[in-house]
């Protein structure tokens, strides 16, 4: 029986210890290759550079200045994905994010969990759950999603919504915590 | 009769290509043109660079870095406009903003609007409405403002909100949609 | 008696004349270094640099690229601090943070207060009211809070929340406005 790393077991959303030597050096990687990249006007210079730190995407991506996330590893997109600017994506956990996908600007989606009570999350036990977004859906501005989230397929969400827990396919979401507040008809 | 430029039927709120060469000509000059300029730490060569950028603006205006827009060319900004950190105007449709306006760090105005059905979506269909926000109005940080959105003169809105449809003169709006919490006896 | 300083109306939240040349200079001076220090990769350089233009800050302190302030000199945050990516505080009045507390990416602290009524603003009047932050607090991403706000010590606050008004220890705040959601048993 295999011990896993501090990275399997991160990404598993199980405690972990953020000071492993291998996650330091990722997340140092790229910081420092994410100040250069966002500083980068062309457009496929700068998208390609990012594609390169993401687990998977496709081959139609564009995001905008400034694309922030943690590690990238954990990061997985489809084909024909645009984010606008200013997205962070938090990605301890997979992050999952289905095709034709649009993301406004000022959008964060966000795995980590930290423990409830203090004297836990004093002693830096960090934990995690996956988000995982379908085909097919739009995000409005100002955006957040919260660990654990699944979205369906088509979903719109409104901009500015707070998003707290999972919903199915084919519905617009909107506020603070998001509700349904309209199924679509495809 | 003359064929509407996609500049055109973009601020005009219709169907518009995205893709049209004079658009996308824009866009990759603004984000040029703004990365250097949300670097400039001198503050009058940082404001009359964004003012050259604008539709209109008053001789009174001063914006903290990040200040970001799609265009430019449909954000028309009275006299004696304060803009905080890190605000960000989508401005296919026009965006109208008063005299004596003063907007707090992390504000979101976003006039795109795309179809809600996916397959029209898909096919890269980019609609919008425009944002007009009276004079005097003052915006705390991290508001969102939707498209089509009217706002009257002396609107106080309140950090967080999100703007979701129009509201007259002398109003506190404030929440997630923003309500009228209070009249405002000027 | 002495007179006070614009510096010393303004910290205590009183109307203070923000063209002051004290306090213009000090606006200059930071938005200046920010942008050299947050554009430093290197933790430790970057870390160093901010703590130096605080009030007061432990010496476990680590903060994400972009951290925004105003002035600083009214930023005071115990030992043990971690702030992820795009923090904004505007600390015209003190803000004033505990030992041990994790901040998301996204937050923004904000004391500065206009008048409601738009003939006093429109004259430039500003005013303040402090924030308090207790010991062991963990913000989600994307949290505002406003002017005049303590939270108490071990308080949680859902991502995206907008806290409007004061809480006692161990609670989970959320929403918009944010109200307590749950105890917490520690």
């Amino acid at each position: 029986m295999e011990i896993p790393t501090e990275r399997e077991k991160m990404t598993a959303g199980e405690a972990y210890n953020q000071f492993d030597p291998e996650l330091i050096a990722r997340r140092v990687k790229i910081r420092k290759a994410l100040q250069t990249i966002n500083q980068t006007p062309d457009n496929d210079t700068r998208n390609h550079a990012i594609r390169a730190l993401l687990a998977d995407s496709g081959p139609d991506f564009f995001v905008e200045s400034e694309f922030k996330f943690d590690y990238g590893f954990n990061i997985h997109i489809g084909d024909h994905f645009y984010g606008n600017y200013d997205i962070t994506l938090l990605d301890t956990c997979p992050i999952t994010i289905g095709d034709h996908c649009y993301f406004g600007p000022g959008i964060g989606l966000y795995t980590p969990v930290h423990p409830i009570t203090a004297a836990e999350r004093n002693a830096d036990v960090e934990l995690g759950a996956p988000i995982t977004i379908g085909n097919s859906c739009w995000f409005g501005g100002h955006v957040t999603v919260c660990p654990g989230v699944t979205l369906g397929n088509r979903v719109v969400v409104g901009a500015g919504s707070v998003v707290t827990k999972s919903f199915g396919d084919d519905v617009v979401i909107a506020g603070n915590p998001a509700r349904v507040i309209r199924k679509i008809q495809q």
